[in-house]
């Protein structure tokens, strides 16, 4: 593996060239990267049984073996992702305002990429393919390095995707992989500040505590979500009962799932035994306050700590409250930033939770299953932020580009 | 003074309440903060009274003593600066998009404050003002903490502002001043990522550094300004003189001013001796490349060094190449990405420098002079970003802001 230092100035390098490679030279890659992909599904296999194989002598959890196997089904998502990229409109290269200043300037904002994107992620390959599939179209060079569990496969990948670029004749420094999976490379990447402009952390929270503490390069903040939902005294229970079995059940393993209710104490008799009941179907782990295991004994005490837990899994927190206030104050204090949502049918509470409560996605009357880039409409994304600079909420191309002011003058001094 | 996990904590108390006060009561409180600036000038002047007799006794250089002292004149646009703040638009509260998706979930993205904002800035005591009324005009509480220079003046500057804030009737912790000039104080500001939302700090160098190198909390760097002008082999060689003596030595100090000149072998010989005919009716140090002294033997050589220089001083640095393409390699090698022109007649040659130079503001025959919030329309800024994410080149209130997305629905749950 060539030297970081190489690696960052290589990959700065291929970001002038690619920032003004023009959009079909982009989509055409992208297609022909998507095809060669399908074309080595083989090779790619193979380098994946290996992967596979180290986890199980390391006994890797069911489930996350199960995200790091690639299957044929998964690969064509890989290069159908590419494609659907390709189609997407250029997020570069517009001026978005150009207006004169009375001295006779012009001045305008033009969106450009970032320039060089650096993203540290783990298990799952499929990550690979997109995110340089989002960093490309977007005119960003990256330079990935992914989970030591996956490196055969993201080794593959990789190499299926160079040669792509180079059949195409494109700088194939466009895209650079961290193979040797010594962590002194990913501290050295988090002070690479003249060769990367953003690092992006996807995983858990101990890649994005490390990255956040250490990285002198900035970093847009991903991830964690500790997801309430609020159910309002004038909630619609079986609205109620549906959007939390949903939020909760449908996937436990993600961001967006909901992790902890919070109920108000008028309607909390009718509605925790209902709810309970539904979780029930699927053997969830109910943990409350001493009110809410008043109103159903199938609730088990909670810990103060259980208020700021992502469980990730089949467990619930519920807390009871007398008021909205309340109910605000405490997602404000335990929340991640991340999605939250209120159950009511009343105008002001529903009006006082979307101003209050802060975090990147609100919702009234919906399950926060839904802050993800294809269901806001955005095509594909790098990540969710849960920082509030650059980008928050889901990620798309847009959060890969930065703007450049254009100045047209004839002369112009200042005074 | 209260500790700063303390400060953290009521500063991000009252970012909530700040964040829903109404727009006419946060322009009502800059009215009278402003009046009361005014009112107590004579109490301000006082105060900066002790850091001139401070600053006189630590032998400061005039230049730096002259931006540490405050006259009526200075309190005046101090106050007249949180005036002009007042009648801009509310730059939070506004839905950019609201669109329905196929489900029936209406999603828009809502313009919010940033939360709690800090400030790490030297010298100017103006500073203090302005960081102020940038912060609460747009919903933000900030914690400042300036240069130990001028600590009394912004000591008395904070006490006049919460004074005023509380006649209002406004939480006072809107605003808070580390008055403690021990730098363990700034290290923990830097870490304190439960309560800071965005570190900005406006000053030399070394303290951008520090921040950028030290904080964990996010950062948006400022600042430093290696700014070029490129004389064309096509350039208008009386404009290139007019834009050169303006961006050099209008104002030498601040980050906007020419640091180098790039200029083309083939106009160099005319264009050189008039160049130096001009810097030196202002006693202009002018350091060159070997080519650049055969064209005029005023200059004197330049060291590798020199081409990554910020003076801010009369010096410039003179470096001539082959072609557009050399002075652009050179320019995005040395650059801190701030502003960058080019004198030039060639249409061709403007579109290529606007699209391959890589700064926050490229522009065509004007001075590098012009990169300024007032300049650019924008009103008033908090500093000039030098990096990519967030926020690029001047930054307004906009910059202050983030968004969140709020979603209505009517029980959508994901399939």
């Amino acid at each position: 593996m060539k030297s970081l230092e190489q690696m960052g100035a290589d990959a700065r390098k291929a970001s002038k060239y690619l920032a003004v490679l023009d959009i079909n030279s982009r989509n055409n890659a992208l297609l022909k990267v998507a095809d060669d992909i399908v074309n080595n599904s083989d090779y790619i296999k193979k380098a994946n049984a290996l992967d596979i194989e180290e986890a199980k002598k390391n006994n890797m959890k069911p489930s996350l073996l199960d995200r790091l196997t690639l299957t044929d089904e998964r690969i064509n998502g890989m290069a159908e992702g590419l494609r659907v990229l390709a189609k997407l409109d250029d997020p570069i290269g517009e001026i978005t305002s150009m207006k004169p200043r009375p001295n006779g300037l012009m001045i305008g904002a033009k969106t450009v990429p970032l320039g060089v994107v650096a993203i540290i992620y783990e298990s799952r390959p499929n990550v690979t393919a997109d995110a340089f599939g989002l960093c490309f179209k977007s005119g960003n060079a990256c330079i990935l390095r992914g989970g030591s569990d996956s490196i055969n496969s993201n080794v593959a990948i990789v190499k299926v995707i160079t040669d792509s670029l180079s059949e195409c004749g494109i700088d194939t420094n466009v895209i650079s992989y961290i193979t040797d999976p010594d962590r002194k490379y990913v501290t050295e990447l988090m002070h690479l500040n003249e060769y990367v402009d953003v690092i992006i952390p996807r995983g858990g929270a101990g890649l994005i505590k490390n990255v956040v503490n250490n990285s002198t390069v900035p970093v847009i903040e991903t991830g964690t979500g500790n997801c309430h939902i609020y159910v309002d005294e004038f909630a619609d229970i079986d609205m109620a009962v549906k959007v939390i079995f949903n939020a909760k059940t449908q996937r436990i393993g993600v961001c967006n799932a909901c992790e902890s209710l919070v109920i108000h104490k008028d309607i909390a008799k009718q509605a925790i035994p209902k709810i309970v009941d539904a979780l029930k179907t699927k053997n969830v782990l109910v943990k409350g306050d001493e009110y809410s295991i008043s109103c159903d004994d199938r609730i088990v005490p909670a810990t103060q700590e259980d208020w700021g837990t992502e469980y990730l899994d089949y467990i619930i927190s519920v807390k009871t409250v007398d008021s909205i206030d309340e109910a605000i104050d405490h997602i404000n204090r335990y929340n991640t930033g991340h999605s939250e949502s209120i159950i009511t049918k009343d105008y002001d509470n529903s009006r006082k939770f979307l101003n209050e409560i802060d975090a990147a996605c609100v919702y009234v009357n919906a399950s926060t299953r839904f802050t993800d880039g294809f269901e806001f409409g955005f095509g594909a994304e790098i990540g969710i932020s849960t920082q509030k600079i650059h980008a928050r909420g889901p990620m798309g191309l847009k959060a890969l580009t930065t703007i450049k002011y254009v100045i047209y003058g004839d002369g112009q001094i200042r005074e």
